[in-house]
């Protein structure tokens, strides 16, 4: 049997615990949720960060720290996880989905400006398996309309946008904020995970109360005010330390990971190239502005019906594949509050979409036997 | 150094977690949580549980259960943590602030009626130092006018009700929702970590549903619906499977612990009495109708002086003790939208409720050292 997914252990996860336990602090904001924060910040150029029980976490942080009045409108793909939405739902805002890319899953951002009405407050891009969003264009628009941005980079740890004068700079930094997810099946991984990047100075202090749970216990033990109070509103956003110290292992081991994961990438991508050309099956993606941070490798049907054939084939082989997202604007709950504009591309890759394994263990004979299997299945049938 | 708290090891921390990961599955939901939850029901009598990332979760998933409208109003102790107040704020709720009892930092439950209005939604006990309030009175008036009730059970963990006729209950199994705190200064702990308990039936199938981010993802893996897809909102409220393994080591402990810590609190109490006594400082208080779980050591003083004094002597001799909880009504944040009424006893325990420390590894002679260096005070001077 071939998981989709396996969690990986670096090496130093129970003895970074271990130690997180005897340094006799393993609520939050411990030793090593502070020195994930730093070495997030000094690596990837993120103003402050703040560990998160969650990816969700983050980005609820971020529809109470962008002040949602109930009725804003938040902009964002339909082609995405349900905590993209859920999280500024839950401070009482409208959605209003955007399309998907003919060339791929993310957003399609020129449609943007004919979804932006007086009430839109944000904007959220998606970096799908890791892969930009035009951010160029993304920021120009939500600077020339006055609107926040907040980057929904759950999958894009360690990936890049490549501006037009050719600078590159990493995802979760254009954004007035950024949310990313170390679920299991992300690059690096801590169960649930997660972490609110903040690149807009006037957020970093209440953003530090609503992670504390409304109090300004931070800046006590800092120094910088003589005691700690109920100051404003929040929760209690911020994972035991026991979290973070499994993080900061799988952290100091990025390298490595991200090595690993390109050579399986590049395998399944060379592997399939060929087929996939002479099969009208699309291989994924990347834009010339976007980099690849081999968070995913997916293929994508012509029809619901191959994705079928390809998921019950790898199956009888024990091999897991899967799909996902559900176009968030056709879903059960949000259906009767979309205006009913048809999103076809959100609609495509919700039928035609494959995931396939991609893990830290996965061995280069486990890749090459699923290229095998997936190349022998016959889609004229 | 006697620290105030330091997280204790019950020895299979470590391999629960190394499990956990050999499984293949670390995020929520997974074994370990299935196992805790399991094990909670069965020896306390919850109608179900469900682990959550903290208290503080667990009570917002309870906010969002009981179905808060934006002005409904909830009753509860002002001497509690801010999560308590905050999580029904995130809702839209405003709080109406009940004063502790004389005898007790508990809520003072003959006040309840007056403070019910046709707006109010819900009452919210806390049982302070793991201490019941008087739920056969609270779950009474409740009824009488149909009101919701929501324990804030954060320090409650292996602590009952005892009924007029005198049957013992556990708290977290009288309100319609109940929620517990496995934060490191708890009894049995995982750095952060929660659980709500629900005892109503008609809210099973939803808490599952806003527990995994408003889909119906468990009813999909137990085979009762055949796809899964976003019906509600919700948010990540399960925590990492690395969590849950670390809780299930606590919890195989459970009695190990409540047997040391009701040592270390007898010892204090028996230690402390006749000084206490003959100095006008209150020991701890458990009502007739309540059993002590010994979370907590505490003493009461008659001024904040004594306290202060008390504080620093201690620091003196290495000891740090702890107070907590500036009445809610009085900070900074909730001033503006109190009414106005004086919660004179919750100022009191505000400005005069002294913790020691108090934590399993605590030895009987570093106790012994505490209770002479404390003696040893003179309070009259």
């Amino acid at each position: 049997m071939i998981p989709f997914n396996k969690p990986h252990l670096t090496g130093k996860e129970l003895t970074y615990i271990q130690d997180a336990v005897a340094s006799g602090k393993i609520s939050g904001n411990g030793k090593y949720t502070k020195l994930c924060q730093q070495k997030f910040e000094k690596d990837f150029g993120f103003l402050k960060t703040l560990l998160t029980s969650s990816c969700t976490d983050a980005l609820e942080m971020a529809a109470i720290l962008i002040g949602l009045e109930p009725g804003d409108e938040v902009i964002m793909p339909s082609y995405t996880f349900v905590s993209t939405a859920n999280a500024f739902i839950l401070r009482g805002a409208k959605i209003v989905f955007a399309d998907s890319r003919n060339d791929h899953p993310g957003m399609d951002e020129s449609l943007l400006e004919n979804l932006i009405t007086p009430k839109t407050k944000a904007i959220v891009p998606v970096h799908y398996a890791g892969v930009a969003c035009d951010m160029e264009r993304i920021m120009s628009i939500a600077e020339k309309y006055n609107l926040f941005v907040v980057e929904d980079a759950a999958q894009a740890i360690d990936s890049y946008f490549i501006n037009s004068s050719g600078t590159k700079k990493a995802l979760g930094t254009f954004g007035h904020l950024a949310a990313f997810s170390f679920h299991e099946t992300k690059n690096i991984i801590s169960g649930e995970g997660g972490m609110l990047a903040i690149n807009h100075p006037g957020f970093v202090e209440r953003a530090e109360i609503i992670w504390e749970k409304g109090t300004n216990r931070s800046a006590f033990f800092r120094g910088e005010v003589d005691k700690y109070g109920w100051v404003d509103i929040g929760s209690s956003f911020l994972p035991s330390d026991i979290i973070a110290a499994f993080l900061w292992a799988q952290l100091e081991h990025l390298p490595q990971i991200q090595q690993k994961r390109f050579a399986l990438w590049n395998q399944y991508f060379n592997g399939l190239k060929g087929w996939a050309e002479n099969n009208g099956v699309r291989l994924p993606h990347v834009p010339g502005f976007a980099t690849n941070n081999a968070h995913m490798f997916y293929l994508v049907f012509s029809r619901v019906e191959d994705r079928t054939k390809v998921i019950d084939a790898l199956k009888e082989n024990g091999i897991m594949s899967v799909f996902h997202y559900i176009s968030l604007h056709s879903s059960k709950y949000y259906e009767p509050h979309h205006d009913g504009r048809p999103l076809t591309n959100s609609d495509y890759y919700s039928d035609t979409l494959l995931r396939f394994p991609m893990f830290f263990d996965l061995s280069e004979s486990e890749v090459d036997h699923i290229i095998q299997v997936t190349k022998s299945i016959n889609l004229n049938d």
